[in-house]
């Protein structure tokens, strides 16, 4: 996506044609930084830093991990010792695994001279792949929408909910729950947007950035607050990404999900879920089996003298989701719904 | 409740026998400071601001008001400017209108010559009630901890989510919802309360405060963590005030109340509020009818360029109400089940 006129991907190669050059989101929305990483162990830090988020963008990270660990040293055991530490940086976002796998079946696979270049093009692939997924949710999402609109007789703005940031900063580009907003608003859908500021990260102020430099309008409130505006009407349909869905449709999203999919369930407003074909699971029956990252407590941001907790997923039961929307098309979210869609996967 | 050793509650009167001091609720949790209000304006300021907060508490800080103001000028029109500035302040919690119009009509009766006198013997003795009002909310409450703490075979703590503040900052002294907890806890029963942070204010951390320093162990979470705290058998009972609760039992609340109300349905666990009779108002049918403040948008803390808006309550049905808590005892939350507490309310 575009920012201040130039295009800009979360992840690229910078033009010594090996540094891999991201998005500092830790830095945003204050300041908009690349930095460079030039070692798996920059890319390790990246993802536990949070300077780069969001599971789509961290399965692309760590493939990219691979390759600068594969420039260093294109050894067996230092193929093993990059993917264990890229794997042990977050638990939750189950995309970090599927690309780590991957990459280490498909590199591991050649010999140890022809890894660099292998793993290189397998990123570069991954991310490829990254967009062509967030588009096609984009275009399947953005009938949703479309339909919403018909609903009220194109007579005003859609108003729409998200929670956390799953916009084209949590991916390579266009971004999953974000990128039927753009393409909506590109065709000239009237869309509003309601974002949780999402906390203890403050990721809504990502995604109310992204949104605005695009010319989306948007309205930040508390996460407290989006039970009150369904109740009042003021939101048509709720739209959030997910780090991993399991395959009877179970969602682990940003910490706070839950809640809102309650809300929308007691308010009959639907709660679709963006899920690129990498952030389902089938190895999970239901999302009990997800683990769920505890982050450091300083996130919250109290000093010492306070006792805090801070888990940063939670599950969304697929009996509370209204759609699953894959780089397949809509379906609902369940084993059946699942299944009909990635028929290769049925056990 | 003691800080530091010393007894103190929210609202007295000074040395001289007429300033009114409170405590700056702006300035806790990092400070303790009593500032002295020596004019109905400063009241107004004090509730505006929030320096006061917590509904019991402004309605007692209203009478105040009024017996400030009499001191200054004890004429029915400054009667009526007073009460009607009072009144303007905040728009959600019934107890100041509840307070000023009990005032007015009290003070109105006398001769302006009998009325400084009397207004302030008025407002200690609301102040007094309020305090009786919370012990009596507390006996009936902590029984109910006491069954929780049965029905677990006595094995464990048992863990109580609570959302904003309703502890003894809220009122005169014991609070609504805390006190409950902490007569249960003075009475040994082991007790661990989940404290919701409550963005945009933050007023968990000063129900993490007056626990911590009476000595109940608690835990500050993010708001959008309850969900998955319930979901994993965390929370084995809510206990939230109100600002307002309507003839029928729905219940106006800081914003995010309903959202743990239907976290608390969706997982079998008891949702209580604690109502002080003053806090029910008879004239509304349901919560549909209460106005809602929209507070500045600065109180979310990020900057002119973000959009932001802040509704400050919401509305929890009744439905999903396990009990109100009122100082005449447990009730469904229903309009029969207010009327038998209250018969002499009966239409």
């Amino acid at each position: 996506m575009k920012v201040a006129g130039r295009w800009y991907r979360t992840i690229a190669l910078g033009a010594n044609g090996w540094t891999v050059e991201v998005i500092d989101q830790t830095a945003l929305p204050e300041t908009f930084v690349v930095a460079p990483l030039t070692s798996v162990a920059d890319v390790v830090a990246a993802i536990r830093s949070m300077m780069v988020r969001g599971a789509p963008l961290i399965g692309v990270a760590a493939a990219y991990g691979i390759a600068l660990a594969m420039r260093a040293d294109p050894s067996d055991d230092h193929l093993g010792t990059a993917s264990r530490a890229l794997l042990a940086t977050r638990p939750t976002a189950v995309n970090l695994r599927w690309a780590v796998e991957r990459m280490t079946a498909l590199v591991g696979s050649v010999a140890p001279e022809d890894r660099e270049e292998g793993a290189y093009r397998a990123a570069a692939d991954l991310a490829e792949m990254d967009v062509k997924t967030c588009l096609a949710i984009g275009a399947h999402g953005a009938a949703i929408l479309r339909q919403r609109w018909d609903d009220v007789g194109r007579a005003r703005t859609i108003n729409v909910l998200t929670h956390c940031n799953a916009g084209w900063l949590a991916a390579v580009d266009w971004g999953t729950a974000l990128a039927p907003i753009y393409l909506a608003h590109d065709s000239g859908l009237p869309v509003h947007v309601w974002v949780d500021e999402t906390r203890p990260r403050n990721q809504g102020l990502l995604t109310a950035w992204e949104l605005t430099a695009h010319g989306v309008p948007c309205t930040v409130v508390a996460d407290n607050a989006s039970g009150h505006l369904m109740r009042l009407g003021q939101v048509d349909i709720c739209l959030v990404g997910t780090d991993r869905t399991t395959r009877n449709g179970d969602v682990a999203n940003k910490i706070g999900t839950y809640l809102k999919a309650l809300a929308a369930a007691d308010n009959q407003i639907p709660f679709y879920v963006a899920v690129p074909s990498p952030s389902i699971d089938w190895s999970l029956a239901d999302g009990n089996a997800v683990p769920i990252e505890e982050r450091g407590g300083n996130e919250l941001g109290f000093g010492p003298d306070v006792r805090v907790a801070n888990p940063a997923f939670d599950i969304t039961p697929a009996r509370l989701v209204t759609g699953l929307l894959t780089d397949r098309g809509l379906t609902e979210a369940s084993e059946a719904g699942l299944a009909r869609l990635f028929p290769e996967r049925r056990s």
